[in-house]
């Protein structure tokens, strides 16, 4: 029998709470598909800093790089300072594993709220870099702490870097309604602008039935609030994503919804999925926390490895959760209990 | 007789229509102040360059320096080469003149439409660096056009810099509702967000009236679609300020009504005062611009030369209008005629 040996991060927060239910649905999609899940979890994140000050070890890289995939609930806690779990797990993660595709895709699903008033039919993909730009840790600082300190952030993109994360938004664009969307700051931003600018462009011509625009990040802004069903496929950097893709939750019902995959489409490494909200320490403990988001990223997390009629059930059933039970106040273990029993009945 | 002598930059596209109609209110604007209007034209822009290849010369900023402020359309035009005119002639006006406070206020006026579904109590002021940040062109290419281009942007941030425009949004909560957000990305962008921190917690006890808060980037979008009345002052970067003042824009009713101040406070060097917008080449020349972010952009020039009584009759007169002509198809002469009026009356 053909196994999926998935690492499990729960994380902190309601990450505890969220990927128990993940679990639970994705046991529940993978039934009658001929594929054995074992899972490993792994201790990671706030508490395991508390005990040990370790973030992510060589051994626990080692460990990982032997699953097939990984899935993270959420890492973060008031009581870590900012940057520690940040730089030290997460985005090591996304690093160590090229995780250069960080895919988060944007749908406004049936019966769910829309900050917008006129919102439209919202379906768009952002593709944000992961390995790259103004994540790479480059920066430094002189004379910290002075009044004449000097910080700087560099950016570093790569013709590489660049071009294999913009083929695969142009092999997603051409599965979809073949518009890809390149957002970027190239009158600012120059050296870098231009360099993404090129690759698209290069690119292009291999793709001729994919429609390509161009958009400044802030001009995005605009389009995001004004007209989100414009687009199909975005592709942009890492720090640009980052920022279009919480707008984009905004909009679509609150980043509660919005599923992540970060993924090295290469194979090299395993890939990682996860929901783009953090840990939320506010309401951690309670039961109360929303586990859509993790459920969809096991969708992702199903689509990477080829189930995709799999996970075609996981998104109907949520679809379906989410129009049936409009502001219900529902525990995280009885939506992911509904939404297990609907992939089940669907298979 | 006191005179205000000012540097008229129309620039391209719209920026041809919309600045006469803010010269029109200005000068109605200043009647009975005892403050006369001295104007100098300068042709900077998309034609200028195309005529001399200059976009701006040391003799032009010599002769700018002279004046007590500048008004500037738009400038940028599609047959211009992406940064020729940002970098080389309205970024250049930016660092020349230090214009670290970039001073964008956002207020959704009565009776104006916006995309949000419940916005509630739109009011706050984005207090953008100006003058740093990924703004400095400090980036580079390696082995530029070929597959292993390395192409670097370099965010540089100085206590200094970040201290005078901190300082600046500190003063201007005093003067309002008391409350500043700091944004940044200090979990990833570790440096720079270490110091803009810092500057803010050393400066905090100095306001101790002032409430202060810290939202990073991302989250930002959430919470501006969300919950925009939350917010009073918010003091960034210059890029995540860029970014922000659009979403800003949009969601106060479009950035046809966002007015900018580029400030020197120090008063070394002329202030800039420029709508948001851009030089919209696609309504340019039809005459149906909306003048109101330049008529609002000279209510911030009137406030920076202490004229506050004629920035507020101003302030009041776009606010009624809006509120009067809701969709209405106004010529932007008709809109401009109809707005010095109403300030010439409140007189
Ligand atoms: C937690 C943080 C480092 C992370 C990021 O900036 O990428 C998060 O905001 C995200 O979008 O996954
Ligand atoms: C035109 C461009 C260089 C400029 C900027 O990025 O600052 C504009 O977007 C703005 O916000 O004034």
């Amino acid at each position: 029998m053909n196994t999926l040996d998935l690492a499990v991060i729960p994380g902190d927060g309601i990450g505890q709470e969220v990927v128990p239910e993940g679990l639970k649905v994705l046991r529940a999609a993978l039934e009658g598909t001929g594929r054995d899940l074992v899972t490993t979890n792994y201790n990671l994140g706030a508490s395991r800093w508390h005990e040990t000050g370790e973030t992510l070890t060589d051994a626990d890289l080692a460990s990982l790089k032997c699953h097939d995939a990984l899935l993270l609930g959420a890492v973060g806690d008031p009581s870590v300072p900012s940057g520690v779990l940040e730089r030290g797990l997460l985005l090591k993660l996304r690093f160590a594993f090229e995780h250069y595709v960080n895919l988060r895709p944007t749908t406004l699903f049936p019966h769910v709220d829309s900050p917008l008033a006129n919102p439209g039919a919202v379906d768009f993909v952002v593709v944000r870099e992961g390995t790259e730009g103004a994540y790479v840790g480059a920066g430094g600082a002189l004379r910290e702490g002075g009044v004449h300190e000097v910080a700087t952030e560099v950016s570093i993109n790569t013709a590489h870097g660049v071009e294999r994360v913009v083929r695969y938004a142009f092999d997603l664009a051409r599965k979809r309604r073949k518009k890809l969307t390149l957002v970027h700051k190239h009158n600012v931003l120059v050296h870098a602008g231009r360099l993404w600018k090129r690759i698209v462009e290069e690119i292009a011509p291999e793709y001729s039935d994919v429609e390509v625009d161009y958009s400044h990040i802030d001009a995005m802004m605009i389009y995001l609030v004004q007209d989100p069903s414009r687009f199909d496929v975005i592709v942009t950097d890492n720090l640009f994503g980052d920022i279009i893709t919480d707008l984009a939750g905004a909009i679509s019902g609150g980043i509660g919804l919005a599923a992540s995959g970060n993924l090295n489409p290469s194979g090299e490494f395993p890939s990682m999925f996860e929901p783009v909200h953090g840990s939320a320490p506010d309401i951690a403990g309670k039961g109360i926390a929303n586990p859509a988001a993790t459920i969809l990223s096991v969708a992702l997390l199903l689509e990477s490895i080829g189930e995709d009629d799999a996970a075609r059930r996981v998104r109907e059933a949520v679809t379906e959760d989410l129009a049936n039970n409009p502001d219900s106040a529902r525990s995280c273990a009885e939506i992911g209990d509904v939404i297990a029993k609907a992939v089940r009945e669907k298979g």
